[in-house]
């Protein structure tokens, strides 16, 4: 497919179109080993010491939603990107877009929220900048947080660790924040009690990094879902993966709006979510730990890693049948990040 | 004064309403140690490594201007925070925040810029994100980088180390970055060819830091110009400042813009400025070095640290009168960074 002369909403979506837009234009003009790894966050060597650095703007509509806003978000989802590369989060940068008219209000009450999210995460904001912009070139806010992690684990973590007989664990349940930021958007009448997912995962993961023995990978399933970060992986490690739909962990709520809907809640953005791929021995002591930290919480082992093969995602579906999987194309639910 | 209700484009100005929005709102909420010492950059340990840590989003309108464009000012202006706190740059963090509609033709040529940028800064970008919002919310194209450096100068530089005596140099001619990207943006049907001065300041700085002798402080004069530069050092570090009009050195071609249109240039942001205070036995070696830096350039000694004080910045005028200068109120020049 040729490259569309104009950026689409799609680019955006964290699907195929964004994966090209990165690909055919983006790496193409920064190619450098450690970008071109494309992991949640970057692993340098500074002066000896291994550490990890990641950015991510937030541009979440709306800005309030049921379980979080984009204060708590844009430190969460840092950390998580640190966290699932291996590396303990430490400092975190802070860069404010706000338009003009944005109440002062407002903002108090978004760094408030950012205050107690990084109590919450054990991180500390240690640098910042705020930029101005005129009314209809911004949305209230957007925030950048880049973060400075220390990868203190002794072997690598990564998709060139997978390997063939790895379980494929999934710490909770899919997809309630893409849904939750969804019906606090768009008008559609539902009724349905649906708070996000954005959590912290660091210390979750610094526990588990402590249990002895193997972690091979481990991303975090936010824009594009647990089918797309499959994919991602399958593909990043040249292996093919057996999931099996029945152990999806999902609220019935969740499934209930996705079937209204008609979205395919495999695809549908989590922030306080990752998969973990271990040995199967490994499988029981993580899922005691993911079970313990969150009250409620409904660890699976969704499936398998197959063996080496051209990065393919079968699905045995409920029925008995297998479908393989794609990356979703087009907008997906736009701007839940 | 009391906070206003509404965030004001003047509260992204750069000037005394940013410092207030920054004072009043967003340290009151997220205070801790090193974010409280509002440096260019936050200078962690990590390890027994001292790194240092900034970040910055640019929203410059126009994006493309004479002498640059969005992409090579957010690497340089990025390299150039860090460099001034004394730290080698070395890596950066690039987030984008597209408007739907944006040309992939222009993206593309962005992406050049930042490339050479990088090149001619000797800095890596290791990690990214892309962000894609509807139509008139956002203008055109957003960038954030955050950088990691390493300090690598064996002393503290900084405003606690300015001391009664040190001269104060500023390596070049004041205001034309600011200038270029008003005339570029607004028709006042004024004729003046003036380049931005926007450039990376690091590979100077190594020179200066591994020539003998004591640094004492450096800050980039960007936005708020060199006036508010000097008012944030004269305050940080509680010294009063003596600045000499008749030095400061400027462009005819700046000073005429100036005069009609009412600007005072002391305030016009520069990308590829920087004052330095510094022992004044030091000074000629550094002055040297700046002069052969870059093809005519024209550093100066724009003043001196009078003593102990009450951070106040006093101008001796051209006509022998004394002036103290204070911090702009009001909008100064929207979006030049």
């Amino acid at each position: 497919m040729e490259m569309e002369d104009k950026i689409l909403l799609a680019h955006g979506s964290g699907g195929y179109m964004t994966n090209k837009l990165i690909e055919k234009v983006i790496l193409k003009h920064l190619n450098n080993e450690i970008l071109a790894s494309l992991g949640d966050s970057a692993r340098m060597e500074l002066e000896g010491q291994r550490i990890c650095f990641t950015t991510d703007s937030y541009t979440v509509d709306p800005i309030f939603f049921p379980g979080g806003d984009i204060g708590s978000l844009s430190v969460y989802g840092t950390v998580n990107d640190l966290a699932v590369s291996g590396a303990k989060p430490l400092f975190l940068s802070l860069s404010f877009i706000l338009e003009e008219g944005l109440g002062i209000k407002t903002l108090k009450k978004i760094l408030t929220s950012i205050s107690t999210a990084c109590r919450e995460a054990g991180v500390k904001i240690v640098t910042g900048d705020t930029k101005v912009v005129p009314k209809n070139k911004g949305d209230r806010i957007y925030i950048n947080t880049s973060g400075i992690g220390l990868y203190n684990y002794p072997e690598k973590i990564g998709p060139e660790r997978i390997s063939p007989g790895d379980v494929i664990i999934l710490n909770d349940t899919m997809g309630e924040h893409g849904i939750s930021v969804l019906l606090a958007r768009e008008n559609f009448g539902i009724q349905a009690e649906i708070l996000s997912d954005s959590q912290p995962l660091n210390l979750l993961i610094e526990k588990i990094k402590e249990s002895r023995g193997e972690i091979h990978c481990m991303r975090d399933a936010t824009r594009g879902g647990v089918g797309t970060i499959l994919l991602e992986l399958a593909s990043q490690s040249g292996m093919d993966f057996d999931i099996d739909e029945t152990r999806l962990p999902i609220k019935p709520e969740v499934q209930g709006v996705c079937e209204i809907l008609g979205l395919d809640p495999l695809y549908i953005a989590c922030e306080g979510r990752f998969l973990l791929f271990c040995p199967e021995e490994r499988a029981d002591t993580i899922l005691s730990l993911m079970k313990n930290h969150v009250k409620g919480a409904r660890p699976e082992i969704i499936g398998r890693v197959a063996g080496q093969g051209t990065g393919r995602v079968l699905l045995r579906t409920s029925i008995g049948g297998m479908r393989e999987i794609d990356l979703p194309d087009g907008e997906l639910i736009p701007r839940i990040c």
